[in-house]
């Protein structure tokens, strides 16, 4: 079984390092985060660190570098308040992708890839057309890492729509009925299919266990 | 499409909110979290959010809150700085789900279920024996979250454990050779396939471009 101790990891080239620990978390999300500038240029950007924080209220956190390509996406957000979080389906992937190079401030990527931008209920930033769950986003607060200088960013959902078929009679959203792609490390997309529910569970009486 | 607005989302009844809400975040890592107390009672739980917070460091992030089951875990972290992440391939799934009933701080959830604990290079947390990815993490920082009393808990990756077959050549790992299992909502379980590896992307030349 390959072992890498903290001081191996340290010492490693970058791709290598990045490779092998952006894999090690397990699958991640896949999301395209919309916003739209005070001066309304528009940028859509993939993100795979949106995780859910919590259902009352509902919020989702992200990560975000200030450094890096993400700078149009938090300055926007930081501008207007507002962002909205798309799912990316299996056939608008490799758009998605391409929305990871790094455009200047002044370009929309929805002029560059094939995704197309959408407007609803007056709301600020854009949405990804056709995306299966849309969700529009408020910003509620931030929180500077001081370990790695990445910056956790926590919004709310103002409004929620979901692809007819998906959303099951307990509130459940099937993922895999619209072919919701799952993120393995840095570049590589997997296709989950549902196997599936486990109820809830309760302690079990201890003379029924192996112990 | 369903609409739910902020407003609908807060008046629902409880369990339809939350399989909504947490279905809403795309498709999760599934992670057993080991910890001992420093008493040496074993605890091992299952964590839908553990987060790629940086490469270098080797950070990773999960939120908890310390109010439900999951106070076992925090404390013992607590107490001891030390806890492994451990990833769920589909074999030891229903296993896996039970660690999620809350048994007090003096049962071992490895006594309940067919889970084994297994102990490496005298580190303190036990591993989960046969899983796929296996961590030694060593507690860094946390940041208490104010808009929902949860916490973001951090650690680093001291150890780092590999099932042989699935480390490529550029330290990708193939999670999808192993089973590993995604996480939809609060109780649905997916395997992804692997599909694709996509190329750095850099951006186009825009005559190029729709635009």
């Amino acid at each position: 079984m390959p072992h890498f101790s903290h001081k191996d990891i340290n010492a490693l080239e970058h791709l290598y390092k990045i490779n092998l620990i952006n894999s090690c978390s397990g699958y991640k999300s896949a999301n395209l985060i919309g916003t739209k500038s005070a001066k309304g240029i528009s940028n859509v950007a993939i993100f795979s660190s949106v995780t859910h924080m919590g259902s009352d209220p509902a919020l989702f956190g992200f990560f975000l570098r200030p450094t890096t390509v993400v700078r149009n996406t938090y300055d926007n957000i930081k501008e207007t308040g507002f962002f909205t979080i798309n799912h990316v389906q299996e056939s608008i992937l490799e758009a998605a992708h391409h929305t990871s190079a790094k455009y200047s401030a002044n370009i929309s990527e929805f002029d560059v890839t094939t995704l197309e931008e959408t407007y609803k209920n007056n709301f600020w930033a854009p949405f990804v057309n056709g995306a299966p769950i849309q969700m529009a986003m408020e910003y509620i607060e931030e929180y500077p890492i001081k370990a790695n200088g990445t910056i956790l960013l926590i919004g709310q959902i103002k409004n929620l729509y979901i692809q007819d078929d998906l959303l099951e009679t307990d509130g459940f959203v099937n993922l895999s009925k619209a072919n919701i792609i799952a993120i393995n490390g840095l570049d590589g997309y997997a296709l989950p299919i549902l196997k599936t529910r486990l109820e809830y569970q309760r302690p079990k009486n201890l003379s029924e266990t192996k112990s």
